[in-house]
């Protein structure tokens, strides 16, 4: 299990911004042990396996701070909606009827697509049911994941898709107790009650004191992501939604929200104060007709911004290239063109997720010591910036999509070579989804 | 040159959207001559060329209506700027240092990329010197285009890439003579006046007088694009743009203006009234932070609209699925999130695109008549919509990207065969392209 990657070039994103030529990175039981000259390479020939790609890029693995793996068989099954009209008609009922094989599928085709675009860390809102699924998928894969089920206790939207509080704890318990730090600890456990909306404040409550149990877990929710789910949790709670999940106090650095979209001034202040982490999911907010968050004010406000594709019914793809893509994109009319620079994008993508989830001194970045979870990019492509070396950050932010992504580890185990997961025939796959969103339609009807 | 064309679908894009199966579509002296039942094709066997790609669908080739040919080679050397500072410090000393070869470079690398992504047909605005070069590019690669040299007779931004008046008209007039209707007719002029800070009124006036001596041609110009822009227009003409543009009696249905994101209700009527052309560029309009075009509102007053992705350097990719998905999600957040529905940008970048260019009747949708310009997807992928046949705007829209074109036909001829283009060497394509850069950077210093 010793390598050593011999990359064209090294995009480190580290606290400098180090791009490194003329380096090769030594692995060793998962872990980055020292980066070398290549010079020194011929040295340690035999004692090493030695991958050498040296036309490529090596980034660090992309992070990716909320997806909804269970969904992806629904991708183009939910589009032109609004996000409750988005929930009530398609994704709840889809989302009740999966048995164990349609999301074993859906996680499948999830896991795939992540992999094969350079995501190696995801932070995952699972689903009510039949969450073990998911986690063994998830362990099967190698990647590397924070995960939980989707806790649901109350919904007015599609009362069929709940269970009662009881049910919802007692079951969470269980599945954290078998899945956080299983998987050589390259899976933890991501408490996911999914929104106000579907949740009693007694099951919000009592699950951020069940993290007490399970350290280094996490707390992921959605907030502020439409106006009138917004208007809808100011009707229930009084509060508008931050500012009430700060009110029962499950807003800590370990709470990561996704969207935050229509905040209040104060919102971002609490948000600040508690140092709770967003993640911004472009494609998603555009296409459900959400909005467009306050990134720029939210990273001013030094809050912890990182990126997710969401689910793919709503963008219908789970490419870091699309998010970041738009992520620069969406704030230049309202900020400025010279605002989300192609570099903080990346960084976003990046270490700044790993930071979201804690794991800023594990991976995020390529540094000694570190978790080996990297990524190889031809960017050396006629549609790409000529000069590419000069414009590397340029080339990943704007012009790159999964085609670029050539082979992919972590923890030092190749997952992807030459654009391909190493352990899923894709033709299967696709066809074994096909044959259960068929059944899974069938049982909706 | 008689083939049969055998795929697994065919989305017409006809005035009833039909999307045909089990049909095969006969191509003769490059006209789609029958669309025939596929229980058919063993009869006429001997006398056809068979192509079977009996897993793709096929669609019309898509139309670009606002690229620059001439830009392709600076992708990524103008990040993060606004549109005045952009053209002053990057792209016109750029485009001012081309030579015939970096020029010509430039050009291949464009419609390498271009054909590629499925894009037959482009209108194209060119640059001030060495025109020939781009037609001459054009005509070898067998695509359709309208393009001419873009004219600049003043520029207080960087006033050496300009020339007189008269300078501009005779260079015109020949280049026109040279080239409209070239190429088997596939090569029309579209005249060039880059925007009012750049033409004289006279430039302006005197070149739609041109186009009398040049039946079919077209007329092609920036507007409205920046606020900045359009406050110096208002200051040296008293009026905004199209209310200008409609002073000096140059809108009428044969000019295309790319942009219009800053119109005034009057200036919605006055495109209405002549029936002007409005091309959309959405990431070019977004990455130089110049806004979001009120689309809804241009086709609601009955506009013809229709996508460009301009130049590399401002998007930074040619690709026309980049385009439609953000044409469709831009808008939700503004106009709901049923606006611009997956057949609509469809439309708009296939039929709408012909319209805009008064091709309607020879291009833009696959029916018997017309010209033999289609594409073939791979849409049968896991990354997809998993019952794809159902949702099959929706995976060209919102889903499918460039790795998704497997092959691409032009009046009937083959130009893409398995993802590439079949008379350029890529390797060498970007190999000279390094070469060029660096000659013409050196030259801009």
């Amino acid at each position: 299990m010793k390598k050593i990657i011999i990359p064209k070039n090294i995009v480190t994103a580290n606290s400098e911004n180090s791009i490194l030529y003329n380096s090769a990175i030594v692995v060793e039981d998962g872990i980055i042990k020292r980066i070398i000259s290549t010079d020194d390479v011929s040295l340690l020939r035999n004692e090493y396996e030695i991958h050498n790609y040296e036309n490529y890029t090596l980034i660090p693995g992309f992070i990716q701070t909320h997806i909804h793996l269970c969904q992806t068989l629904f991708r183009g099954l939910a589009d032109d909606l609004e996000l409750l009209d988005w929930l009530q008609k398609k994704i709840f009922p889809f989302e009740n009827a999966h048995d164990e094989n349609s999301l074993r599928i859906s996680t499948q085709l999830g896991i795939n697509e992540l992999l094969k675009g350079g995501t190696t860390t995801i932070l995952d809102m699972g689903t009510l049911h039949h969450q073990e699924i998911i986690f063994d998928e998830l362990i099967k894969s190698g990647m590397r994941a924070y995960a939980g089920n989707c806790m649901i206790d109350r919904n007015d939207l599609y009362p069929k898709f709940s269970e009662s509080t009881k049910w919802n704890l007692d079951n969470t318990y269980q599945w954290a107790k078998t899945f956080h730090n299983s998987s050589d600890g390259k899976i933890k456990f991501g408490f996911a009650p999914r929104f106000v909306l579907s949740c009693s404040e007694n099951l919000l409550i009592e699950t951020k004191e069940m993290m007490n149990d399970f350290e280094g877990s996490l707390y992921h929710t959605h907030s502020s992501e439409n106006k009138k789910e917004v208007e809808t949790v100011r009707k229930i709670t009084g509060k508008d939604n931050v500012e009430y999940f700060d009110s029962i106090n499950i807003l800590d650095d370990k709470t990561v929200l996704a969207h935050c979209i229509h905040l209040s001034d104060d919102e971002v202040k609490i948000l600040n104060k508690n140092n709770s982490r967003v993640s911004h999911c472009p494609s998603s907010n555009l296409k459900l007709g959400s909005g467009i968050a306050n990134i720029p004010k939210l990273i001013e406000n030094k809050i912890s911004v990182s990126i997710g594709a969401d689910g793919a019914p709503c963008n219908n793809s789970l490419s870091i290239f699309k998010e970041m893509h738009l992520t620069a994109l969406i704030q230049k009319p309202l900020h400025g063109p010279t605002s989300m620079d192609a570099l903080t994008v990346f960084r976003l993508a990046t270490i700044e997720g790993a930071r979201a989830l804690h794991l800023e001194n594990e991976i995020g970045s390529i540094e000694v010591g570190k978790k080996a979870d990297f990524v190889l990019l031809d960017l050396n492509k006629s549609d790409q910036p000529i000069n590419v070396n000069e414009n590397i950050y340029s080339a990943i932010v704007y012009s790159a999509d999964k085609s670029n992504v050539k082979a992919v580890f972590v923890d030092g185990i190749q997952l992807v070579n030459d654009s391909k997961v190493k352990f899923y025939d894709e033709i299967l796959v696709l066809e074994n989804a096909k044959t259960e969103l068929k059944k899974l339609i069938e049982r909706t009807i």
